[in-house]
């Protein structure tokens, strides 16, 4: 029985995501749906990006992941199926599935979808490709559709530019790329990138503030302290302990981080 | 293995989505769950039946579809299963299933459910329907029990108003049913209403604005430009280019809309 | 086909769901996974323990049930297996399972988690247990781990103080444990505390208000009016029918509720 992860902005007032989950279980009844998120802020592909790369991975190899954040529906950005990492991949190609791509050098295929297959007897809305194409797609590679027939290949699927920090001899230059429940602060600079730096020998720089050293986890302060440590994403993380690092720091998505050897 | 929906007013930080589940998979061990939304605004019937509308429809026939909205919890409304569609639809009758009930001419009937079949040992909680009466009845639909054994019927089940505009020579008199997460306007004027008439050749009117024709896709204007178009339920909506329409004309659910021919 | 329940504070925004049902499929890939709820209040163990009483106990024997709401994640708190009730509940040693704990006889033994599990690779984080201990123990126990095998007993659980209340001789003092998505103040005083009242007897005061004897449903009073009812949880709680008690009264979590037989 085949695993299909369901991620979407679609948030979970509406119809949308039940009409998802309906439409691939008629084209692949016995398919189990998990859901990973509804709630990637409207229309922000980083945001999407960023949560398949830490949620998607984690799954056995063969699952099948069905994204849709999808601001250009019905425009020039292509449906496609990806297989990538031991995962097959379906949404728009529009940088989604980024970090699938760029995290490893393992080789990566990409399809373009152009045979329509809504089997309910209605055309394919140009609003709702997550319904009418990725759904009805998702369902037959779990019915045991290879994925290069699905259409022609696409050369070089798009990727995102905020993935991955600058380094320079004793400095790396990052941002912040992602704000969780938590407040907590995750940068785009991965535990490997500072492998070879001690804990203690680093100063970062964001928000006009500086911390030194790393810690291990969020207690290695009292409460209300704000630390550095690698979190539960592998990537450095700015936090206060018990408390929200984007409220005490006022520091956002997007604001600039810089890690320095001393 | 049968397939269970749920829909539900419920919000998702209390026990009662938990509770639904845990009481369907007492009385039915291997049935399939999947959830379609429990962010129905409180109480709100009309939404909830507008999600059912749109969601419920898309799955493989048999689909049992439990909902819960049901503000007259304990007092006189007639908990209910009802067939038709090619479903199972089980939840409290009022209004909940009107569109189930409307949209077609299908044979449609309709069973009180007189035979509690709580299992654990607790009374049937006046205020908890949903664990304590549709959860168990779905759960024994699942396994086998035939509808027409949970009660008597039903003879004219609860249909609401708002689910069909009114209809004169040239113009078409609807209103605003539907808010979407991203702000689009969607109104209760079908796809099939404007059939006829050409997409260039209608000017619809509402909150005291007029837009002439009608678009394909949300990116057929510029960015924040305003535009009507058959969305994704496939009924009239008006929507505002990567913005909010709600928020841009300042229109609410309940609100009319007119749509004429020129 | 093991089922396994999924509770925890993470919220729905970020990859952590994802990643512990990813990490719980990795270990156990038939398992059946059921959402209660994500959307416990951020470090909030009072309101995980209440949802998973009220929650959890719905399901069928020998489910699992894994629950992370973890603020002292890599501190001292014991990583825990605990059987209980005819369930197995996984997750941190803080209070989150003491209803489990302290509602019944029945027998109960807990074990620490010793034997990390982490099958991906990478070392176990240690600000995100939930992915890298729990979810694979949970999948292991799954696929027929026994639970003794985890690790060395744990001889005293944690457990809250907050969920009985102090009974005299003609009076009840408890508190408000919980507020609703609905409004409705839930109490720690149960059902069975007051069986042998008759339930127009009774006198309850809270907030600086006092309410005589007990209804039955919501509907029993007009709209607006309040009311002390069994609620669905089967403890005492303070409604007003067809709005919110918690804003009506001004009344929160932890405040004094005292039942008086008059």
């Amino acid at each position: 029985m085949a695993l299909i992860t369901l991620t979407s902005d679609f948030g979970t007032e509406d119809f949308y995501v039940g009409a998802l989950k309906g439409a691939i279980l008629r084209h692949a009844p016995h398919a189990r749906l998990v859901d990973l998120s509804h709630h990637i802020p409207p229309r922000d592909i980083l945001a999407g990006a960023f949560l398949l790369r830490h949620a998607a991975t984690e799954f056995p190899p063969g699952t099948i992941h069905l994204a849709v954040v999808d601001p250009g529906v019905g425009g020039t950005r292509l449906p496609m199926v990806l297989v990538s990492r031991g995962f097959i991949w379906v949404g728009p190609d529009n940088g989604l599935f980024s970090f699938a791509l760029n995290d490893s050098g393992s080789p990566c295929v990409a399809y373009e979808i152009t045979c329509p297959s809504r089997a309910s007897g209605h055309p394919v809305s140009p609003t709702f490709h997550g319904r009418d194409l990725f759904a009805p797609t998702a369902g037959r590679l779990a019915s045991g559709l290879p994925a290069e027939s699905v259409g022609p290949p696409i050369v070089a699927p798009t990727r995102l530019t905020q993935t991955r920090p600058r380094r320079r001899d004793r400095m790396i230059e990052g941002q912040i790329i992602h704000v969780d429940r938590f407040g907590n602060l995750v940068t785009n600079i991965a535990a490997s990138d500072l492998q070879s730096w001690g804990s203690s020998e680093v100063r970062i720089r964001l928000g006009g503030r500086s911390l030194q050293g790393m810690s291990t986890t969020y207690s290695d302060t009292d409460e209300g302290g704000t630390l550095a440590l690698i979190g539960s994403s592998r990537l450095l993380e700015i936090a206060v302990n018990a408390g929200s690092a984007t409220e005490v720091l006022g520091v956002k998505r997007g604001e600039a981080v810089t890690v320095t050897r001393l």
